[in-house]
């Protein structure tokens, strides 16, 4: 009977019109509008369809965009960008030049904040919470936030700033018990634990009642009794969150649009922090990815080449196997990830080697001084962790590795442009983030053999050692190596017009750039970022002025700005130098070969670079 | 009668022949030991002060250095170096070549970590009990972090991994109700709320008694008491920690010896996680201390310098004065700082307008996002913080303010090298972390007047400013100044041999290199490191091929990094350029000045290293 409801939602408005079971029919076609256009896009699957009512429940007790929603990490957002006038371009989501996988402040007015690294929302909900009131407005602010993003420091000390602010704030737990993967940490027990505290709650107003019932049995009974109505607030389930200064309501059914939209009401009108621990599935509604949340956190378009399993590796599989083989042969060895033991290649270790691998949940900065402390005392910790996420750990990483120069190893994946999550997924900035620290070694393998050898000499390293590796499947054939990965490799020598410098994952176009622009160069396989390979360049400057660097990773601060820098300083810099790389913007979305494409980073681009650096005169 | 008993102490293992009543002797004169020698060198006398008896305990109790004592931040650990084996140089505390300030691997085998920025000892000491447990051995660590640090959100993602793991760990949370400020946030209220815990303690007892002595009245009643025995469970004290899977034990005096050592054999004896929450007062023994923990947190050496109050001003209080002018002006400009309002020179500022002022503990990634969150509203937030603290932040400066292009202005304080507090908290990283982020400006100041004026134009922006300034004095005389403070200045021009480009605080120095060498050359005041004033750069290149980079970074990825990338870009590289700042290196202690003449960056260092760079022939 509801037929084609999502057709007459252009604004969020719209749904202040719908009665529950309307908008449970809503959901529906919500559901179904998501898992067909997610399967073959691509995306967040598992995490928008948990929040479909709950995203409903919103828009219809808010006043977006007047009311802010601050969504936490972004990725559950398909449901809130399709009622919210975006439904007919829903289909190029996460392509290029489309609709972005994550709220984007300029993409609607509706998306309150940009987002995409987790565990944000709390302080930016904070920050609007005190504009608001410092302009005297009386709009509402809601963060919805994940049990996953929870356990991240950030979410913490805003809770605290939150807490003691005691501004009107509502927050939204969406327990779903997984972040990416299956969440672990006290904190996630602890949750679970209230999903089971109604019964105790009961259980005090029982006894409360109880009491009161029995007459005070002299002065130090009736003192007890008055003490012990304080300390009964205590029994309150959501203890956590109300010593931080939050009302805790909850536990509420994620999938009841009624009890949602109450549930939120009370809240509002309860006034001052609150938390409402929301209860959900995530993929509800699709059953393979309510059977396998994991693998359903985000799938690949439909289009995503598959693999050849016996020859075609990704790089973070030849990671984890590479660390499993490594491993047998020395217990030191220990594996840390950042709730992202999958993503990473790591699930085979973990299982065999479960006393070895800790996944911190999502905790960057914990992974890396955790590490830092296991390497004082022997052990050889290695940390795997997107590059874009990382992020998080820059203090950690400079403070308590590369200062004290312990012996971590940061196994950097997802180094360079990721595809379809975009801006605030790119792994661009590592090299330029890492490369000013002390005594930190940067590798950069062109290859999966390469970086099974790179593992297997960092694990013997007395030094930090970060090794970056693309997202992008790689080959793990034998082939003939130098007996030291930590210096260049000159892979192309057909002559001296110049020399072309590539990092990681830009050797094989450098080296096609050159074969099929038949030019009369050298190019070389950087292997080494820091330090360089002084030897090799000096070797190739001997026959010629001209040298090109090609990196997956911004310009500035980067790999070649490392070698102007080596330039200026020991040769006095009389060479000419292309750096090709990323400008310091925004990267949009797109498949990777787009972004490479758009950038110049693709064979051909390389090709132009090249010809237009070569027809140019000095001045 | 107990005389000179620090005299015997060579070794922690030395108080184990001492009975309480001698380690109170010992105390005391531990604390006059510190008092004399640190009113002297300067230090961090309140922190010390506050932990001797604690100190003492640990040391008594514990076997080290097998059993293992992680200090949080490390400023607090005088009294551990005097029992160290490091008595007799003590008085070389934080100067050149001396003793550092805090724990250094490197200096005792009982610094079990390099310690100096906050909230990391929860982390190293669960990667040490790891590693204990993998490797069998039985040996005791414990991490001693204050209630300032617990607030950062690192310390939290620790909390809530090592209480899941269960592993043998001892916290001991030293509460003194202050970090380098009065600490502020909803833990703190907690904390205070758990000092007068014991009352309700004991009216649990009493209620818990005399339940047990009614009899149970039917089915109902007897479930509800059986439940209530697990609800009382939750009225125990320190809830936040016992459900993050720690067990509680305290408060305990943090000065009376006797009981410090049996609460710190009861929580090892306990196994598992235990938090013994420790009550300590800042600056113990030491009056003015005492009275103004603030102030005393850092003491400056007796040899400092006093400031002619008329005319001198710290760049903090420039930035403080500044920003109460700018705040009368303009009602949406709100400032942020993250434990450093006197630090930072915003107290005046915090008392004129404490609605639009916001401490938020020592929590600098919030600090960041909370901004964002503001300036998404309109206001013009300001966050104060040291360079080596916003470290921290990197992802959040990227993440939530860069990429989103939030109007936020950062003013980094303590940019360059801060001095006695050594490697970790120089602040010569920020240069180059943050020059590769998008959208981001970056302004240095030469002295107050161009700080103040940087300010006024930088909360008028529409894009990210980060203005960097030093920890030093500057005037605040009236001056003729350019019209546009984000273009660079030539503030010497007497011939082209050579132009040299100085940033900040290198400005002066520059000059006077200029005028004591009698150089023919140009200095240009660069005032602005991102974006390049490429006009300047170009209209100095005109008549010389010879450029020099000066800047209080390191030269790795920082301001001549961003000139060299400019040249090979834009000018094809045909240019001579020396680059002048730190190298990749752990940079030592000492005054600023030993500093910037041992690395070459002061007068004498700049003329020399000038000579050397003109001699030389271009190969």
């Amino acid at each position: 009977m509801f037929k084609n409801l999502l057709e007459i939602i252009n604004h969020p408005q719209d749904l202040h019109r719908l009665n529950n079971q309307e908008l449970v029919a809503l959901a529906a076609e919500i559901r179904e509008k998501i898992i067909e256009t997610v399967t073959v896009t691509g995306g967040h699957l598992g995490a928008s369809l948990g929040v479909v009512e709950l995203t409903l429940a919103l828009h219809s007790v808010l006043d977006s965009p007047n009311d802010k929603i601050v969504w936490d990490v972004g990725h559950q957002c398909y449901a809130h960008k399709l009622i919210t006038g975006r439904r007919d371009c829903f289909a190029t989501l996460r392509q290029w030049e489309g609709l972005s996988g994550f709220p984007k402040m300029d993409e609607s007015e509706h998306d309150s904040f940009d987002v995409g690294h987790c565990s944000t929302s709390i302080s930016v909900a904070t920050g609007m919470a005190i504009a608001r009131d410092l302009k005297g407005e009386k709009h509402k602010i809601v963060a919805v936030i994940g049990d996953g993003s929870l356990t991240g420091g950030m979410a913490f000390e805003a809770l605290n700033h939150a807490g003691h602010l005691k501004k009107d704030l509502v927050v939204i737990l969406n327990d779903n018990e997984m972040s990416i993967a299956k969440n672990v940490g006290a904190l996630s027990e602890y949750l679970t634990r209230l999903r089971f505290h109604q019964t105790l709650s009961w259980a005090r107003d029982e006894i409360e009642n109880f009491i009161s019932r029995i007459p005070a049995i002299g002065s130090s009974m009736s003192k007890a009794a008055a003490l012990f109505k304080d300390a009964l607030k205590s029994v309150l389930p959501g203890q956590i969150f109300e010593e931080l200064g939050f009302s805790y309501l909850g536990p509420v059914d994620g999938h009841n649009i009624g009890q949602l939209k109450s549930a939120i009401q009370d809240g509002i009108a309860r006034g001052g922090p609150i938390l409402i621990h929301v209860l959900t599935q995530k993929g509800k509604g699709y059953a393979p990815a309510m059977e396998n949340p994991e693998k359903f956190h985000g799938v690949a378009p439909q289009s995503a080449p598959k693999n050849d399993r016996d020859s075609v590796f990704s790089y973070s599989e030849v990671l984890g196997k590479s660390l499993v083989s490594l491993a047998k042969e020395d217990e030191r060895i220990v594996a840390i990830t950042a709730a992202m033991a999958s993503g990473t290649g790591l699930e085979e270790y973990a299982k065999k080697f479960s006393d070895r691998f800790f996944d911190v949940g999502i905790a960057e900065q914990h992974a890396l001084t955790l590490a830092a402390g296991m390497a004082t005392q022997g052990l050889k910790p290695v940390v795997a962790i997107y590059s874009s996420f990382l992020q998080r750990a820059y203090d950690q990483i400079l403070h308590d590795v590369c200062l004290p120069d312990l012996p971590v190893v940061i196994a950097i994946d997802r180094a360079g442009v990721v595809g379809e999550d975009g801006p605030t997924h790119h792994g661009i900035f590592d090299i330029s983030y890492l490369r000013h620290m002390p005594n930190i070694i940067i590798l950069a393998p062109k290859d999966g053999v390469e970086l099974y050898h790179m593992l297997k000499w960092a694990v013997t390293s007395p030094h930090p050692v970060a090794i970056r590796y693309p997202r992008a499947t790689t080959t793990l054939k034998s082939q003939e190596l130098d007996r030291d990965f930590t210096k260049s490799e000159v892979v192309y020598d057909q002559g001296d017009h110049f020399a072309i410098l590539a990092v990681g994952n830009m050797v094989a176009p450098a080296l096609e750039a050159a074969q099929v622009g038949g030019f009369k160069c050298k190019v070389v396989n950087a292997r080494t970022i820091k330090p360089l390979d002084y030897a090799t360049i000096d070797s190739v400057l001997k026959n010629t002025r001209n040298l090109v660097t090609i990196e997956d990773n911004v310009v500035a601060g980067g790999f070649g700005s490392a070698v102007l820098e080596y330039l200026a300083k020991e040769r006095h810099n009389v060479e000419r130098v292309l750096t090709l790389g990323y400008p310091m913007e925004s990267i949009p979305q797109g498949t990777i070969a787009q972004i490479h494409q758009h950038y110049g980073l693709n064979v051909d681009g390389i090709i132009n670079s090249i010809k237009e650096f070569m027809v140019l005169k000095v001045r």
